[in-house]
């Protein structure tokens, strides 16, 4: 919940996953299913019912929710549960059977000590320990393993208390290997995922063969690792060492389902590298669409029918357009219409490289890898023969108009407020002027390289993702003493979304930076500030300036300029203007890039500027 | 997103809905719909657009969501597409046509000057900030106005910056009231929604006519209005006084569906009234199946097939039924056992009173019409003359076994662990023991009235919800100093989906609780305890006792005790022993209530222990 997600309980789930299977199969891919039990993790938001645990311990992660421990009946029950789940999976033709452990579910809660208290058959010692596990293997090795192959993924280390230690971990693979054809390895508890799918801004490529390496000591059994691997010569180097076998690439996939294919190709210079901004993640967290920094079509392909590399002859192709500004939704929108076979595309920057506000995020700490987002699109710029990329070249509305092009899309981007206006008071702060040496924007501190006239800095911010924490961070590291400040209940919330939180904020405080939140900054005076907290009692800080990150505003000059002389457009044979990206609304950068994308993919639809609707689920009888 | 809303975008909504407006015909009642634009709250999770509304300020409810101001033609398209939605409102069959404006969607958006600041005709005076909504009426008064009737939905007054004030919220009445049918007032904004949906800790029966009773002065149109109401008597005083002519009651009606049928009928005794507890809201917002303290019924009715009111006779009726405690869960259980004609039912109870843990939460600051969960069932017990209700009598296993009855639920209850296992840790406190002076349960505070032997306490809180926030204010009003010490992220953090964090919060602190979050404890002394904050720092507070709200645990005894001997049970004739509520597993009041429904209503399935599938929404393509 409140998904409506797949599921293998009855005959007619058997119906709908086999329409997949046989899409998969259809394209010369195996199919598999991670059938899973959460055990302790399990709110049952649907069903309302307790979930059960070998223990009645605790669930760590989910708020709350209390398991009852499995009697022996129970035991027998799942592991039939799991026997016919694998029997209906085969049915709807799926190659690979999971008896899937990872994240803390219900065999690794066996495995654990932190879950299993029992003093039967299934808890004390590791033999006992591991019978559930051991045994629902051979239970599904016996129904389907003659068909299909028999899969298990487990956390080798959960580097906390809530799973095993590598140890124990490398002594379940040997215990168990008899029973299985791929050994599917990574790190972390479910309350730890953030060690798992670890975001670029604190995990290196290919991290956790620091603990899943090891593997090899137990199995010469196939194994697929994990761990934010991007780079097809480090991919090639992990198989060629005989560590892994297969690459397991998720987040890499989302970036450019064609990897597999640009690595057996060659085209290594086209494949979109996942920038680990866990964007992905956060998308579902939220609750959200599918999205991806580097790739816009990502859940796209069957909605709103986006092959990501496939581009159709646009009807108007005939038109030149003029693209104003090469932040990263111009880029994108340059490259979809480039694709599309517009005659001329023209891509003009103002300033002397391309990328727009991805250019200073990526020099915040730990956020280098964002930068890919420019990189890749300034390479495939670079391939398309109809698209002319022009940079030092600032144009006002009269100049777009004038500028020869029958299509002229704005993409100039936002600024961060100069005057604290933010999301809950719609007003500036009193005293909060850019203009004045103690108060600054991001893009004062990061493009202009202001600095507060002093030693001490509150960063304040109303926004709650990387911009504030990636400042204050970075002053910090340039020895000021700060304090950041938030009216929100969390520091970086958003953040949490993306798996970098409680990582962000402990190395926040490892740097010294000091933390305040549900805090509103209410007044801005030379050497300090007022604030308020939720309950209304003032506060004073000094300090010698404050970087406000309150709200984004969308640089709109260059579009209300041209849409707003229809008569002039006409005059310059200007046929439509259309904007993209941060000037229509600042958002998430994946969606600033989904709208140049959007774009460009329709540029040919009878109105552009509104998106043509996308196929959408609904309830049916 | 991420729910499968129902919508009126194509004909094929139109489809699906007019299935549900022949059923509401069917029954005799008109349907209604409340067509609305959340305008800047419109995160647009599905379709990734940047929203739009009257002007480019960030939503002050949905987090770094900024919308691109309207232009003259979105905001004739909204008003084209409202117009083609009553019309497919009207071809589905529905009745009654909203435009909705309450919660600050975009008609109020329009109508405020905390979201407008427009220049043209849209904004500035009174006259132009109401011209989108009186346009927009108008319009669909036009298209469907004599087959449907026009209803709108305003927030008479913010209560906050978010909306308008009372005044001008009388002006748009009398400014509208040619055009609109029926009036649908409230109070609050979408981020003060706490405030329209008041949970019965904070706010009385009634308590919006302080401001929508003013409406009379506006208009002589039907009016509905809100605000928990939920006695008989103080709803007909509403009407007749000509205030209202329609009571609003989407929480009582969870409560009771046949609310309205049992005051015609003159049944009040039978009346749920709702509690205010908001577990409805709470379970919404954290994206669970619709649950009601009350009325264990509520959204059972299609996926289970539970009629509220009617009970068939159970295949088994021939049986003797003991259920053993009389809490929420076992009261429940013997009500439905009851209905459904079970020969004799005994519901056996240890304590003089029935209510179990509802007894001593209902004497928390605030909750007392929590008790309305066992009033209601103390009632209807009464009236079912199969069950027998039996107090002050404690009965072991053998008791059980040896009662005489075939059938035998267990109902025990949970109680608070007693030396600080918590979730997070599976693992006691150091020191934490409460046969000790300076440690205390929750059960201790309230049913044996210890209390801290000093007049510094600590309430630690690992559960998140009413009973360690009750208990602190509880004991702040007795003058004791108190600290609430949670490892959570915030105070309380569920109550915010009950929509009393906030609130509560401030409560708190104005009655001097010191507040401390994401900080857990360690270790207790007499005199002090050590604590943990998030980033590893150990910190000590001096205080006389500890009051531990961190985990409940199962009282299992009598179940484990029944259970585990089976030739006993046969050798004293009984055939079957179930186990309900907390003494399975500790959960929500409202799933515990549930789950003691459950088992009456499927206790002649063949297996009443595993609850029988229910339908679910399943992908299909």
């Amino acid at each position: 919940m409140p998904y409506v997600s797949a599921r293998l309980w009855d005959d007619e789930d058997v119906r709908c996953l086999s329409l997949m299977c046989d899409e998969v199969h259809e394209h010369g891919a195996l199919a598999g299913v991670e059938l899973h039990h959460g055990g302790a993790h399990s709110p049952n938001r649907e069903t309302r019912l307790a979930p059960i645990a070998p223990s009645a311990l605790a669930s760590d992660y989910e708020p709350a929710v209390v398991p009852r421990a499995m009697e022996l009946a129970d035991i027998r029950r799942i592991q039939e549960q799991w026997v016919a789940a694998a029997r209906r999976a085969r049915s709807a033709g799926f190659d690979i059977v999971y008896v899937y452990g990872a994240h803390s579910y219900l065999p690794m809660q066996f495995l654990s000590p932190f879950y299993n208290r029992r003093t039967d058959a299934y808890g004390g010692s590791f033999a006992n320990r591991a019978r559930f596990w051991l045994e629902t293997l051979e239970l599904v090795r016996g129904a389907v393993g003659h068909d299909c192959a028999i899969a298990a993924r487990i956390s080798l280390d959960a580097l906390g208390p809530a799973g095993v230690e590598i140890e124990e971990g490398l002594a379940f693979v040997r215990a168990a290997d008899h029973l299985v054809d791929l050994w599917d390895v990574n790190i972390g508890s479910i309350d730890e995922w953030s060690k798992d799918a670890g975001a670029s801004r604190f995990f290196r490529e290919g991290y956790q063969l620091e603990w899943t390496g090891r593997i090899r000591e137990a199995t010469a059994k196939p194994v697929v690792g994990v761990g934010r691997l991007t780079n097809p010569d480090r991919m090639a180097e992990i198989v060629s060492s005989g560590v892994w076998d297969v690459i397991g690439a998720a987040r890499p996939s989302i970036a450019d389902p064609f990897l597999p294919r640009k690595i057996e190709e060659g085209r290594l210079d086209e494949i979109r590298e996942c920038t680990g901004a866990n964007v992905c993640v956060a998308k579902a967290e939220d609750w959200r669409h599918l999205g991806c920094l580097q790739n816009a079509t990502a859940g796209e392909e069957y909605r709103r029918g986006w092959h990501p590399e496939r581009f159709a002859r646009a009807s108007n192709a005939d038109r030149d357009v003029l693209v104003v500004g090469a932040g990263p939704a111009g880029m994108e929108c340059a490259i979809v219409l480039g694709k599309r076979g517009l005659r001329r595309v023209h891509l003009v920057e103002a300033e002397a490289e391309l990328g727009g506000c991805v250019r200073w995020i990526s020099r915040l700490p730990g956020l280098g890898e964002w930068g890919r987002v420019v990189n890749w699109r300034t390479v495939q710029l670079g391939k398309l023969r109809n698209v002319e990329v022009i940079t030092g070249l600032e144009l006002s509305a009269a100049d777009a108009r004038e500028y020869g092009a029958e299509i002229v899309v704005v993409a100039t981007g936002a600024r961060w407020a100069a005057d604290g206006t933010s999301p809950a008071t719609h007003a500036p702060i009193a005293g909060a002027d850019a203009s004045l040496a103690h108060v600054l924007t991001p893009e004062q501190v990061m493009v202009e390289g202001k600095r507060p006239p002093g030693s001490r800095v509150v960063v304040y911010d109303c926004e709650g993702y990387f911009a504030a924490a990636g400042l204050a961070e970075l002053l910090a590291g340039e020895r000021f003493d700060v304090e950041l400040v938030t009216p929100l209940e969390q520091i970086s919330p958003f953040s949490d979304m993306t798996l970098e939180g409680p990582l962000l904020r402990q190395r926040l405080h490892d740097r010294g930076v000091s933390m305040r939140r549900e805090a509103a900054i209410i007044r801005v005076e030379p050497g300090g500030v007022t604030g308020e907290t939720e309950f209304g009692d003032l506060f004073e800080l000094e300090t010698d300036g404050i970087v406000l990150v309150t709200q984004r505003i969308s640089n709109d000059a260059v579009y209300v300029g041209l849409a707003g002389d229809e008569e002039a457009l006409r005059a310059e044979g200007v046929e439509a203007v259309y904007r993209v990206g941060d000037c229509v609304a600042p958002q998430l950068l994946a969606d600033v890039i989904f709208d140049g994308h959007r774009l460009g993919r329709e540029i040919d639809s009878p109105n552009p500027a509104i998106p043509l609707p996308a196929l959408r689920e609904r309830p049916t009888v």
